[in-house]
């Protein structure tokens, strides 16, 4: 499982959320209590909107403990708006171009989760990418198709909703193919102005979800464990929800997977 | 807590002992049970003796589970004397120089363990080095330093002597300046031909040593943990014991700090 | 261009073509004269047969000068047959899976040269594969797909015939797309027993290939540029060629790509 | 040889300097034309202050063409004060300890140059040190080392006495020990607020410094080499200079190692 944190709100120093010593994303990951993996070694990465609009990225193989690179940016840079995350490998080998968070233009993604036979998926998902979508793919993980998927599905103009037809169509798929089908999915995705979050799981037992007020008015993080125990603080999200931060502040509402687009879009790839 | 395997016997494939999927040292790094320390992602080594005196090695930062090469490389290489480690950072940074076996000559060490106070220590223990030991320090780790020590008080001719005088060395200088002792301390280290371990503790509390035959007649593996649960298998060293691996099969004698050259040379060194 | 160095004969040390100081492939890689880029820094790697029938591998993004794993190895590892790389990157980021040699079963592969319009080409490239060779895709290279297309199309029984049939293939697939077609391809490959190499251009201006005896007798290397200055030494192969070592000693042939198979397979996939 | 960029002025992207396609230190560290060693592949490495005291820190140990982080570090980062370096490594291993710009505080300093017969002096100049200086040494290189010295020598309260009183003591210590001495020294160190730059040979070759006007009223570059042909826009700093650039803008004086405090000094070391 993997481990990340997501803030938007007043501009503040990403150490606070990802390497300060005592309850950060970063020492989460060295020492894990309630994850069922028992470290996160396998590379991390940030992504930060800053002044552009497309946000920086900075993703390292290492162990995020031992990074010195990781410890110095995190304390200089500050940012409304981040997503942090520390990889223990499902799918992809270990290399930077299979770290989270995965970048798109203005838009960045992160996921905590699997997808059951992704082998036999992988091929028939890349098919589903129109060549722009095709060549943006840097590495072989299932999060980073996911991603492509929901973007190829009209991401930036409707999150949510390609969000729900690319997992949709992915359920579909498997079913389709393998005569089984199991997605577990938290995953966080922004396009530098509003934070969205999903929980979702096919069989219900999604990776948990937290949310909690964070560097002044308005201000938000997500996790997808507590980085404390101050149990409350951290209101948990439900399975089959979505969370969407912006300038309004925290909305949640439903999610579940969608199969409209699925008639169309496979019986052209059929 | 590192942890490590050493060899003695009949030319084997290092995967047996390396990375073999059911219990090897790589497997027991990522997931460990016994230890203290939940990983070991700090980096590994290996150093195996072949055709040449001086042995070959090969270091990296990654952690071990996730390297293609190191995979490969024990797959390919066949040895009848090699020494494995995977570090948990306790001094000194994550980098190749930094990570175990290190290797002088046809000599190589590699430790589990730790030095208290160290940080006041390092300046005398290098001061005692002559040009060419202080000129062979590529890091920045109490082992590396340690086994320098010994070298310069003669590893190479009388083996358990030198180690007993460099542990004693460390324990008087450590008591002189800061008042205390504690040198924990689980060592293995050969010149190619024979294969050295030592288990001992100022306070009794080594980290563990143990021993099995492994690949045909006379060979012996010497481990920090038990690779498996077969508890029948594992004879476990005794704190203040030494074990030698040689033609004639496996010694264990006593072990002790020596304070005999310490006179000698910390005058010298004052 | 990359660089690269091939040899079979009797086993030798690979540091005597690989990293000796005088004149290897190593030390060309750092100072390069005759080639077009100042540089190959992008990465290393190695491919050698030992015992088993698999060749064990070693590659690494740092450049190759400056690695200790690699000078260690070089002079521990003997071997009858062994491809050695260093990489300069047109196609694919900087990363271990992106390094030459490619290796499939007991297959190996490497390459110097280009695919004009490969972004083009990728995708109808890899539709080619089935399944198995698809998934056996890890990188994002022109020369990896080139190698897997080469096994689709029978490399294991017809090795010639069949990279006859993987260039002829690209270059009509790049004449149907792009209205135009341009392979520049200098290659070595083997399986353990035999080694192959081939210069081959669209444009009859191939990287260059040149053969010398090496290390005893019936041993010769292959390399990318000479290693040396005794021009008497190295035999230029000419465009157009492949070269074959096996127990018959050096053989030359002429290469030229192969239509034959096009028609068949191209109406498959379209 | 190592080549180095360094601004002070309004705040601007780092990439202006560092990274842009066109005339930058990355491009020409990539194919050099005018320097001697072909290439700067041994890694790099920024220092840039921002909000906090003491400078953001970024090095790698991979080329810095083909470094992703590096790209997108330097699109996002404003600063009206930093230093980039690539190197060409002559003391010390490719790691990044021993990658430039050295920070201690909020003093930063990178280096290119060489100091001659440092196996020799390396180990009296860490004798020079103090405790708390000692202990800041984290890697191999002359480099740092003659930074310590000037920290330790008052680099803090008086810059450039301190750099002339070091360079000084590197000197008459390499006199004294060897019977010659030459140090060849490009450095730019700075606080946070004033930007110093030094050129001094003992032999008066010292590797070249040139200044420009950059990014607005008042900001100023210094390089190592001219970062494009247009010849008008380069002021060569001449040897025995030390370039000081401040709010009053750039200012020039003489520079030359400083025996005073040497007297002293090394008789305490003897």
């Amino acid at each position: 499982m993997c481990r990340w944190a997501a803030y938007r709100g007043e501009a503040i120093y990403l150490e606070e959320l990802v390497t300060s010593p005592a309850h950060s994303l970063i020492e989460q990951s060295h020492c894990a209590t309630r994850a069922k993996t028992a470290t996160n070694a396998d590379g991390f990465g940030l992504a930060w909107y800053g002044d552009r609009p497309e946000p920086g990225r900075f993703r390292d193989v290492l162990p995020a403990w031992s990074d010195c690179n990781l410890k110095s940016l995190a304390r200089q840079i500050r940012s409304p708006l981040f997503l942090a995350h520390v990889r223990a490998a499902t799918h992809g080998a270990t290399r930077r171009d299979n770290c989270h968070p995965f970048v798109n233009g203005n838009w960045t993604f992160m996921h905590n989760g699997q997808i059951d036979h992704f082998d036999r998926l992988r091929r028939p998902m890349e098919t589903m990418l129109d060549d722009e979508h095709f060549h943006a793919r840097a590495g072989t993980t299932d999060s980073e198709l996911l991603f492509l998927l929901a973007l190829q599905f009209g991401l930036r103009e409707r999150p949510l909703a390609a969000m729900a037809e690319a997992v949709g169509f992915v359920e579909h798929m498997s079913r389709h193919l393998t005569g089984a089908a199991r997605v577990r999915f938290t995953a966080a995705f922004s396009d530098g102005r509003t934070l969205y979050a999903v929980r979702y799981a096919t069989d219900a037992q999604a990776p948990t979800l937290y949310a909690a007020p964070m560097g002044g008015k308005g201000g938000y993080c997500l996790v997808s464990e507590p980085l404390n125990d101050e149990t409350d603080t951290w209101v948990e999200i439900p399975d089959g929800s979505a969370v969407i931060l912006s300038e309004d502040g925290l909305d949640a509402v439903a999610f579940e997977p969608d199969m409209a687009t699925i008639d169309v879009n496979t019986q052209a790839a059929e």
